[in-house]
């Protein structure tokens, strides 16, 4: 079972992927059960209300599904938290040792975007990256978990992400804090869609990215510093993490910082890839209007 | 005119407190106009629909006010942007220069609390600090602005906050990123109320902290650094701003990692005053359960 939401921004309309009894893969209309993929319908058992409908075939095929737009799979999250530098190789090709506890740090709610939206270049920008990323939906409200054993039982799915980085932003200056080269608009697409995470072994999935066709990353979230309930138990004593939270995992080696490729230009295509959890394709192009820096 | 919000977490009261015409401070029920204090009251001209009320007698006062809770002043934004080392003296007694440009960081939307509410001191910290800042209430969106005169406009207004931070999560390790140290529970105490941009001259206000009564900061926001309008200019060049956002400027010198005062210890009661902005008083207790660090 695939989640996802379908339609123009903030009018997206929640559905679930899912084979019919004839073994075809259909596009099932979910408002019977929820108006909205969001912490509420997380934290309120949605996912197994979802799979009963199902089951008792009391969910609508969605009519010209083919014709909308996918949307992010989970409306804008109260906190996208962040794991840096959680892959030795990419840790080694930003000129970093790996690190020794995972590193933090936060992305705006609003950089949330679609899949297949059209990305726009910051207006002064030289160096726009891509990294494709394992993202976490939480579950549940999770706070101090005593235990790593504790923290399996708070994500309700996986999904894919491009985590959209300006590096001259990010980098120098700025006493190190990475937050203006993470905040850019719509530098988070999501999706295409959220699988259960009793569904998928996110342990073991390959993360992949072309640019204009050509390959970039292409690596295993086996390769992880830090797992997804190391991540989970870590941050929850730092946070509280809340049902419709996504955490993003980190980005594997093969991103243009490491010198190896160029950086975005205006015209590129951007592909990212998450074995189960699909494809995204942004097209992207130079925003107007032009900034004058203070 | 003062914008607030009275009663308990999650059911707060939205009110303004005002003169009478006999000269009398009053608290008056707001609710005739609008059920929220938050981005969409902001953009949708919900402070100028206030002052007609007000100036019409249309909205009652409020029984029992005294009796109430006093929440945060603008329920949870979308996202807490906050600059950091924005006071010469406050970044000297840090061990670092001033910025040349505006450090940016960002805090989780649900560390915002009451002015008055108990602040739990981490189960493991040591190092947990206070830090008087004046915020700004983003009243408009905004993106690339072109020039530092179309800032002021997107003030609503401005409130005091406390950045409560830990720096033991907060500076060694994990790359640099301050995100661990800014982002515990009820980390960020916002109000008792909001002034409107036009009632205050933010450039001018003595901003004070005490700790069991004894003073530790004292310095006035005509030192800031990078004053209001350059933070907002600045910030659109890196992320969207919208209505209800806040934002916190940087806390001038006078905070225990100077190493001339203590940390905050259990049973401490913090004050932090800003001239016109009023008072909070914070008791702090040792949170439970004790974390098991991974």
């Amino acid at each position: 079972m695939k989640i996802a939401r379908l339609g123009d921004q903030g009018q997206e309309i929640p559905v679930v992927i899912a084979l019919d009894s004839a073994g075809v893969e259909r596009v099932y209309d979910a408002r019977p059960v929820t108006s909205a993929i969001d912490g509420a319908f997380l934290s309120n058992d949605g996912i197994a209300a979802l799979r009963t409908a199902l089951a008792n075939e009391s969910l609508p095929v969605l009519d010209n599904a083919d014709g909308l737009r996918i949307g992010s799979p989970i409306s804008r999250p109260n906190n996208v938290v962040c794991v840096g530098m959680n892959y030795a190789a990419h840790a080694a090709e930003s000129g970093a040792e790996p690190p020794t506890s995972p590193v933090v740090f936060l992305k705006p709610n609003n950089t949330v975007s679609g899949p297949f939206d059209a990305a726009p270049i910051p207006p002064n920008s030289a160096k726009y990256d891509w990294e494709v990323e394992l993202g976490i939906v939480v579950g549940r409200e999770v706070s101090y978990l005593s235990d790593v054993s504790e923290a399996a039982s708070a994500v309700a799915g996986y999904l894919i992400a491009n985590d959209l980085s300006e590096r001259e932003y990010q980098l120098p200056g700025a006493a190190g804090q990475w937050t203006k080269g993470k905040s850019l608009p719509k530098s988070t697409p999501l999706g295409p869609w959220f699988v259960p995470a009793d569904a998928i072994d996110a342990s073991n999935l390959q993360l992949q990215t072309w640019v204009n066709g050509e390959p970039r990353q292409n690596s295993n979230t086996a390769d992880l510093i830090f797992d997804v309930p190391t991540i989970i138990h870590h941050l929850s004593q730092y946070m509280v993490l809340e049902a419709g939270d996504v955490i993003l995992t980190g980005t594997p080696e093969g991103v243009a910082l490491s010198g190896r490729f160029p950086y975005i230009q205006d015209g590129d295509v951007v592909e990212v890839e998450i074995a189960g959890l699909g494809r995204q394709r942004q097209e992207f192009f130079r925003a107007a209007p032009a900034a004058q820096e203070a």
